[in-house]
């Protein structure tokens, strides 16, 4: 198929080439001209205006904006709505909120164009293993945009089957690594919820790691020290324990770099996905301690005292006349 | 009464201090010669070792012990228990685990002398304001002790009597502002869990606090921004709102002082209370969330960064490529 | 002053009364008629629409809408605005979100209606007590309110004044028990954050006392467990310690009714506010554990079971073929 | 070589049907005569008594016991230690506290004997796929017991290297799947955290799937839910997602049994490794907000409400004249 791509960074510059690999054919798009260079040079059809996009795509176009979520995704997305015509289609493959892909998609359906939200998960291993997308779009635009997450999907590959599918009963795209979530919006809900739980899992991991690597050290008097080798420990549990994952793979990497991850200044950015599951969950009032405290350690690594803080020390101050010396 | 008064820092000089005032007398003793000389002038009885202690005392003698929690207790009424007699009444008025109570009273029960664990709360000011105690001890040991405690407590005072309250059916000390909370430990368990309680509450009016300056600040922009005055607020708070409270009146002292609570370095400290409180509710499978974010703000307050951020910000860069910049 | 009062449920009908014995006048509007009579009976002079509120009241005329936050008093405060003349007050003095404030109030300035918010603490005790208010208004009607603030609020009463509190520096208004916070919203921000810690305290004592409790209880072999009297303890923390407050004179009030608190089924209720404060966290990158346990903790009394639990089982039972048996 | 094995249950008897699978000869003893039955049919030398098991042996004799945490593994070992000769190695496979570990080594070395703790993940699934084991012992017993432990573990098998491994630098024990963590108690320590780990990815999935299985309820307003597919959400994650895991893949098996899960009740177990990481922790002054939340989670899925939740609604009555109804 013929798929324009609007932004051509680490994710949408990929995006291009995997579906140009797979036999489809990529006019792309990006305000930075050599972006569009360099993928020109990897066979897309390099443009330098939406216009020139809408030019060379059939008509109905297919619209890939692979933006940073925010106001650069939705100005996008309102430029390409006047220049599209009845019928194409417009896919946020960022990581949008997706009570604003209801609203857009309400709004673009009175055009009569179609709306898609694709969440994207795999990062920039994606090219070569392959993206896992969640999908929220009408159930005729899905089954026309098959061939496009097919390519861009891992497929079946080497993971095995789960037990207990019954392949009548299931959607079998979750198989090949995408899934039709529901209308537009349920794409994007099921990547946020998705990357709520991947902050949890992630401070599971960088709490366990911590007591492991303090139980080596000058916290503890002398003879109750351990010399843990925190590199061949997370070896180890990639190799048959109940906690191997992906997350785990990539941290023996880094371990196996240096142990000491030194390079990394422990300043843990968050993109808006954490706040918004915890969003979500207080909607429905589902309790999250857990999903809830991952994003609070990022907040709270981020800055170097709060004032909570000094709201403390001045109490203990009034009531026990503690004065607290920084170690 | 006549009592010996071991420790005369903060806490014992005006626990001493108190008893006199109220008609007893005190044999006082530290290590530190300068604190005793300061006593003698107040009007105790200054002595330069556990033994002349023991010589001044009636029998059966009253032994205060008022030390920091830990190998100085420990080591302290170890030897005191070498010099008492028969009889003789060791009170341990310090922050000690209450585990540990349990163990000396047993071991000091075989040599024929009493323990008693005396858990207080009123920091600074109990000397005007009287200390409120929780007691662990035999109940003729109580009886015999209730001088002195009613001295230290506040006495029933301006604060009203709890409604409901029926006289006949409960130990008419707990209005006086201490109880008798059981045997050996029992004082020091429940002085745990008010310590707990108290990182508690503290925490909830530094996160509050914290929400409140933050809105002030550039974190926001600048149309979402308010002016609030933190002064005015904790002190509107004082004044028949439901979160009224004498830690509430410590902050809003604070506040006025200097609003910016510039002098406060943020670092702040946790006595064992805290952790003890923490493994107490582990061991009777009670989840208690607040308690235990309570104390591990405590413990992220205290460190520049932990090795978890930068186990984070290595999964990260691991499948995002994202460098961490700090802020 | 002539005053308005829309909704005379619990908090609104006592409201009404103090401002009558304050020397107020109030004419009373309520959709349930009974309500209306009782109040009129009590010295207010009952109408029975709003537009008889706006004919008895003089230009500009103060509407104090006092009704549950929602769409009763979105849909109240719109009739209000068309029947309001220019130069008229409308104050909510319900629980609204504060963004709603701002909506409102720029909505009602275009049409010349002036609009105030106003947070009251204080609950059915506030009219014996006076009201704790956080209020958002533009400074000049402030001033013209406040002979209806000064008569709800406390007065400074028998609190004392809070040291180091300069009086030329600072807010009169605070030590009398009510605050100009700032702008429209301001009010209801402040409220807002005052729920927040309320919810905070609570549970800190609540986990306190489920310890204290537990530690009598068959959760523990027999030669670990204490006898403690939690009615005693309460009463005594209220008298000298660092953790009283009025919160700690309510829980003292029910345990000394029933220690056992048998008529509290433990479904507890969270109203907005304590979502909001997150949601405000959130917004300003402020870590908030414990508010956020705490909202949590409500969320989960509240459902027998979540899904979460489920699926913990289910893993259980994948890798260690562990049967989950209710106990 | 010769093993006995005491303890024959789920794990003891499918450890020993591994080593003899893989060419070791096993003496095999459990309390239970049908489990020795059945582990005599399948190749093992069964016997009656822990002195038969000591007649089988070589000298040093190797004892591996696989029972319960607790009082049942302490008795054993107390008992084998009377029948062990100088030389011999007790070999603890279970879920001690690692302090027992310390503890015990020491007695046992004082006797001649060595002690050896292996911690070990894989669960029912570790017979075919190999046992995850991180062992503590003196380096030159853990070169003895190598052949032992290759045997157990996984083998390299088909995870790929992480990049970055030096070959030459690291214990190459880590890419077979165990590692010589360190001395007595080291194994034990690292399986814990192991297990503290696991509470915490599993408590992240859980709310995660609870926030998705509640966007499809009446918990939300009809036009706010989605109708998504949880079986297909596991099954996609799986497949390229930056959160698939072992953990994940079990939840999906669960899934597409039954999307209700509707066989398990939601009360939860925990075993000793979570609490006991907690205290590590505290010890360490490390917050790990996650890793306890997570473990609450668990008490509070075994009661259907606290006292503390009383305490709360108590307190709601008391300011606010609040009854809770169940819903």
């Amino acid at each position: 198929m013929k798929i324009g791509m609007i932004g051509l960074g680490r994710m949408g510059g990929n995006m291009a080439r995997r579906l140009m690999a797979g036999g489809h054919q990529v006019v792309a798009y990006d305000r930075d001209a050599d972006a569009v260079a360099k993928l020109t040079a990897d066979g897309a059809e390099g443009v330098g205006s939406l216009d020139a996009v809408r030019d060379k795509l059939d008509t109905p176009a297919i619209w890939w904006v692979m933006l940073p979520a925010g106001e650069i995704t939705e100005g996008t997305i309102a430029q390409i709505a006047e220049k599209a015509k009845a019928g194409d289609i417009i896919i946020d493959g960022g990581n949008s909120f997706y009570k604003d892909d209801i609203r857009r998609a309400k709004m673009l359906r009175d055009k009569g164009i179609e709306y898609v939200d694709v969440g994207t998960s795999g990062g920039v291993w994606g090219k070569e293993r392959g993206y896992c997308m969640m999908i929220g779009a009408e159930p005729g635009i899905m089954e026309h945009l098959d061939p496009i997450f097919e390519t861009l999907a891992p497929g079946a590959g080497t993971i095995p089957r789960t037990p207990g599918r019954i392949a009548e009963k299931v959607d079998q795209r979750a198989e090949k690594g995408y899934i039709h979530a529901g209308p537009a919006g349920a794409g994007h809900f099921v990547k946020m919820i998705h990357n709520g739980i991947e902050y949890g899992l992630m401070q599971a991991y960088a709490e366990g790691f911590d007591i492991l690597k303090s139980k080596n050290s000058d916290k503890l008097p002398e003879d109750e020290r351990f010399d843990l080798n925190l590199t061949d420990i997370a070896e180890v549990w990639r190799r048959g324990s109940v906690i191997s994952s992906w997350l785990l793979d990539l941290t023996a990497i880094a371990l196996a770099k240096d142990e000491m991850l030194a390079q990394f200044s422990g300043h843990v950015a968050d993109s808006g996905e954490g706040q918004w599951t915890i969003d979500a969950a207080m909607e429905e009032k589902v309790p999250a301690n857990v999903l809830t405290a991952s994003l609070f350690a990022r907040y709270r690594s981020r800055v170097e005292h709060t004032f909570g803080d000094q709201v403390l020390s001045a109490m203990r101050f009034g009531f026990g006349g503690h004065v607290e010396i920084p170690q």
